[in-house]
């Protein structure tokens, strides 16, 4: 059951961004499970991936095409992304190689484009080869059913154990009168963690964009966002974040040298900022809210700190507890286990009477230990939500830093420990 | 279930140790919930603490207590070790240091002792205030009660979630003929992490042993075997782990001084080292089959590391991996999540294709990939053991080093769930 995700609703075209998607049967549910997105010519492309050491053949073939054929410059021809869910290609060792290649070439020869401007993307089990031949086989319907409707079918298809498909659309208007649509997908449900995970985000606009502006972008949006969350602290092996810019809406190019001078006074880019930043957060949080089993949805949100590093540790010290989250997903307001977490993050000279934790406003823990305020009945209704807030005051500096994650709860085990049977 | 544990069995008096439990009602089960150990004057003892920032009150006492009367010499006086379960003392601030002191203070009276010869222990819950005066009450009928075969009464006492007692014996013959035992009792069973857990454990021996060198022996066994531990990557504010020599066996004084010369020549204090190693891990490794909710038993070794460090970090890696947990507790050999732990651990410069993992002696991966020989029936016939070993060779150097973990069962969520309920 997903933590108030609703399915898809009112999603918008990007013009020029076209999907498809098919069942051919790389996993064996009766619902598609392959998808081809067409970018066009002139388009900007930029993206990012796991940083797991064992990253999958995909990852390895498009890391290497993207370098080959995008980088720092528009993409020069029509480009393609191939996705396909059930199979993630991961140690597969050179087989898997040849797979993520071949495929990139079957595809390049039907749309008469270099290979290098194609990009494999696989997610699902690891270990097992990727039945090429069943792929190959559905590229021709691909190509021909391309529609820049498709945003809706083609999440579907590359979810693996979501519950819903996750989509989301923004429309803003530049000062210039432009109007400029942003639309992304993304899937889960497992293996969430910071740097990525066993995720698949591909974000769209028509915003008239260039890739070094992309590149930055895609950093800034995916820090605040893809990269924190997590579900159970598992960094997978093919986890990617794409960001294309169609670069078809009428406004003047944002580019990196024309924004670089002076961020505060481009509003037209901080516009753009705003509107890509708001869907990375909505799909990235929608994992979060359809993670395997998850019954809550918790902020943990860590305030006055030195740095970003020392709230980070902090925050994911308690959002990868397991104490913590059977709690949370028990109701309980067992505020000692997030005061143990926030004891072993690790901190220098940490003081511990300097600490304050809440659970939304409710100040459970000041100067250190149990608040004089705080009563089980206050702490037993905020947690008995499906949405909370821990927040830990480190009264050490002035840096911030918010993470999501979900609880850990019976579903959870089933569904992991059911994954493969 | 515990995996594979027995209920105590041969459990051996240490000559001048002597212990009594008592039910104070510090919990609401009626279980005894107390403990009084007596060393005799003229022992030697040690200890090491949780690191936990936020140790609990009985930590600071015991720590500053030890410091103080103990240190360096042997204890002057008969020493006590006042335990409770049911309530941590921790988060209690200043009225729970207050609550420990006096704890000692009553005890220290009835004995007529010092204060500082008296060190306090808590475990349970965190953040609620110990009820003082309900454990002064039974320290008149625990001192009458001090007896040296006592230890498994004990050892019953100070469990929590534990389903059974744990302790364990051990009798040698030194060259000289002189026969030695040690005993040790310990308590799990969840929050239990590298450097200390929620775990007390105390382990004695009647040889005749200098504090210097019991503070060597007491490093190298915790780092062997209560370091090794996890369960679910939390320590807790409370940990700690006793080793007391009674020094009533006859034998030469081993000392820091006469065995620093030349360990490999002196057989007497290696036939002791090996006898306490054997305890400390066989009472770190039944919290561990004991773990909540645990249902297999699981080694995890990493061979042929660059250092201690980077084989400790793809090991823990494994062992908190809530994926592999739970596909362990499935009985499926996924592989794949054992991989994808090894290709996040962070080491430098990792090639992936040196990797080879093994399930006891089935190779599944070789040269970073599947194995030819790997087939899914091989490695289900070995996942389906309660007792499991996974093997890491990451073929970059010669250091090895194993941690001890347990599988994520649906009953681990409902123990912790519902801990408090």
């Amino acid at each position: 059951m997903a933590v108030n995700l609703s399915p898809p609703n009112n999603i918008l075209n990007v013009s020029g961004i076209r999907l498809a998607s098919a069942y051919a049967g790389v996993r064996s549910t009766q619902k598609n499970d392959v998808v081809l997105i067409e970018i066009p010519a002139e388009s900007s492309i930029t993206a990012t991936f796991t940083k797991n050491a064992f990253c999958a053949a995909p990852v390895v073939v498009a890391k290497s095409h993207l370098n080959e054929a995008f980088t720092g410059s528009k993409a020069p021809t029509p480009s393609y992304l191939l996705i396909n869910a059930g199979n993630a290609n991961a140690g597969t060792g050179d087989k898997g190689l040849q797979a993520a290649k071949h495929l990139c070439a079957r595809t390049a020869e039907q749309a008469k484009v270099e290979p290098s401007a194609v990009l494999p993307f696989s997610t699902g089990v690891i270990g097992e080869y990727l039945p090429v031949e069943k792929i190959e086989a559905v590229l021709p319907s691909l190509f021909n059913q391309l529609d820049e409707h498709n945003w809706v079918q083609s999440a579907e298809a590359i979810t693996t154990t979501d519950t819903v498909a996750k989509t989301y659309s923004e429309r803003i208007e530049l000062p210039c009168g432009t109007p400029i649509t942003v639309t992304g997908m993304s899937k889960g449900a497992g293996m969430i963690q910071p740097d990525m995970a066993t995720m698949l985000a591909y974000i769209a606009t028509d915003a008239n964009i260039d890739t070094p502006l992309l590149e930055r972008l895609i950093q800034d949006c995916v820090s605040q966002s893809f990269n924190a969350i997590t579900v159970d602290s598992d960094t997978s092996t093919n986890d990617a974040c794409v960001l294309m810019a169609s670069c078809r809406a009428e406004h003047e190019c944002l580019s990196l040298s024309s924004v670089h001078k002076n961020d505060a006074q481009h509003p037209a880019y901080l516009m753009v900022r705003d509107a890509l930043l708001k869907i990375f957060k909505k799909l990235a949080q929608a994992i979060v809210r359809d993670a395997e089993g998850a019954t809550k949805f918790v902020s943990v949100r860590v305030e006055q700190g030195v740095d970003i590093q020392e709230c980070k540790d902090v925050a994911y010290t308690i959002a990868h507890s397991p104490l913590v989250k059977t709690a949370l997903f028990a109701s309980d307001p067992n505020w000692g286990r997030i005061l143990a977490c926030v004891g072993r993050a690790g901190l220098k000279d940490l003081n511990v009477n300097d600490v304050t934790i809440l659970l939304d406003d409710i100040t459970i823990v000041s100067a250190g230990q149990r608040a004089e305020s705080y009563t089980e009945e206050l702490g037993a209704k905020v947690i008995a939500q499906d949405e909370i807030t821990i927040t830990v005051r480190l009264k050490r500096g002035e840096v911030s830093h918010t993470v999501w994650t979900c609880d850990f709860s019976y579903d959870y085990v089933r569904i992991n420990a059911e994954y493969r049977t």
